[in-house]
């Protein structure tokens, strides 16, 4: 498994004092997921059932947030992660396939991800909505781009959907919280940390799903992509990642 | 408070036997929902902040479903509730008002309803979804009717949004479950008739809330339809009322 702490550590080597075993000479090509040809059946049913498994953690984060307006906030967000269930569901419905048999083979690997992300306040709850949204919506898109082309636009069009307003409205609201209060700030730093990490695992499942060949060593710029965008999420935050 | 048990003991006992008082000799007239006129903004926040709530329950039932069929239809009723409750934003959006602070006054009377009514099991849940969301969107679609004109078609297009199909969709599901185990049908009939009473509160309260003079015996004729809706709602499902 690439997990985000090997990942950093492997990048902050400096390249030429890299170690290269002499019995692995092969020139490793930089790979973009977009190179993969996903099984539709396999995308659609992983892709559906996180923006499910998205919504229900949601509705937790409604129930215990702490004001009317950030439950507000929540239901927005839960809105277009729905819609972008919808949407996702309509595409495998054109496929012929049954919907729930499509997304169960993906059920175990999401709900344990689900399971350790709760969070235990609701700031927490919407951060990993957040990050988890973030990194996950980028790498479907991304694999997306080897799908047919006439599921591709659709696809990305669902995937797309609220995604960029549900980012300002979380930013907004937990960027006004972490200013009023440095020690939430540190607190939902490292809970980003702990995040980043089990998000990773969802998204090499879900590569690995899609490409049964997929080695680490060819996916590792991939890797170092999706967590530059994590990064960049975490500093909108003034949060370092 | 009008309740389910009297209304049932007051319907059931036969109109020329009635007792009335010689000091209260005024003719009772029927009154209809939309002969009031709701305050729009006391209006678009309970009907709004109500499809909140019920979003939030149905995530808990989405995590408690027990297969992923049951998750599936679960997400659908909390995607089209989200849509009513978006349709609803959009109307509070369009008076100038903050929609949190619009939705907050009725926060107490939902939030307590919501927590009794959460259920043991996902069958208990999606029952409470079903009876809640039946009753209580009949009770906004009836005062909608008392509404500016030009808010009316569209609060009642949002209110439509999908309540048919979920309401099929768990008519279906729920049927097969309860014709497989008659325990199960003894047991919902029972949670069904400790739900009635309690969304009939809340049914009131939106009622109230919307005619501060409205009273318990005008009314009456009312809430007797709503309770007839509700036990066909039930029949459909094989369960007495």
């Amino acid at each position: 498994m690439v997990s985000w702490k090997s990942l950093r550590a492997r990048r902050a080597r400096p390249a030429n004092t890299r170690p290269r075993a002499a019995s692995r000479p092969r020139v490793v090509s930089r790979v973009e997921l977009g190179d993969f040809t996903p099984d539709l059946d396999v995308y659609l049913g992983q892709a559906a059932y996180l923006q499910l498994a998205l919504f229900e953690s949601l509705g937790r984060a409604a129930h215990i947030a702490p004001s009317t307006r950030t439950k507000t906030l929540t239901g927005a967000v839960a809105t277009s992660t729905l819609e972008r269930h919808k949407g996702l569901l309509t595409e495998i419905e054109r496929t012929g396939a049954d919907v729930p048999e499509t997304m169960q083979p993906h059920r175990a690997v999401i709900d344990d991800f689900q399971s350790r992300t709760g969070g235990g306040d609701w700031y927490e709850s919407i951060l990993a909505s957040y990050v988890a949204a973030g990194l996950l919506n980028d790498v479907f898109s991304r694999l997306a781009a080897g799908l047919p082309s006439d599921s591709h636009d659709r696809v990305v069009t669902a995937l797309e959907t609220g995604a960029s307003d549900d980012e300002k409205a979380i930013v907004s609201e937990l960027s006004l919280a972490i200013s009023a209060d440095p020690r939430l700030a540190s607190r939902l730093a490292l809970w980003g940390r702990r995040l980043v990490g089990d998000t990773l695992l969802v998204a090499r499942a879900a590569i690995s799903a899609s490409h049964q060949s997929a080695d680490d060593e060819r996916l590792e710029p991939v890797f170092t992509e999706l967590i530059a965008a994590h990064t960049r999420r975490m500093d909108s935050l003034g949060l370092t990642a």
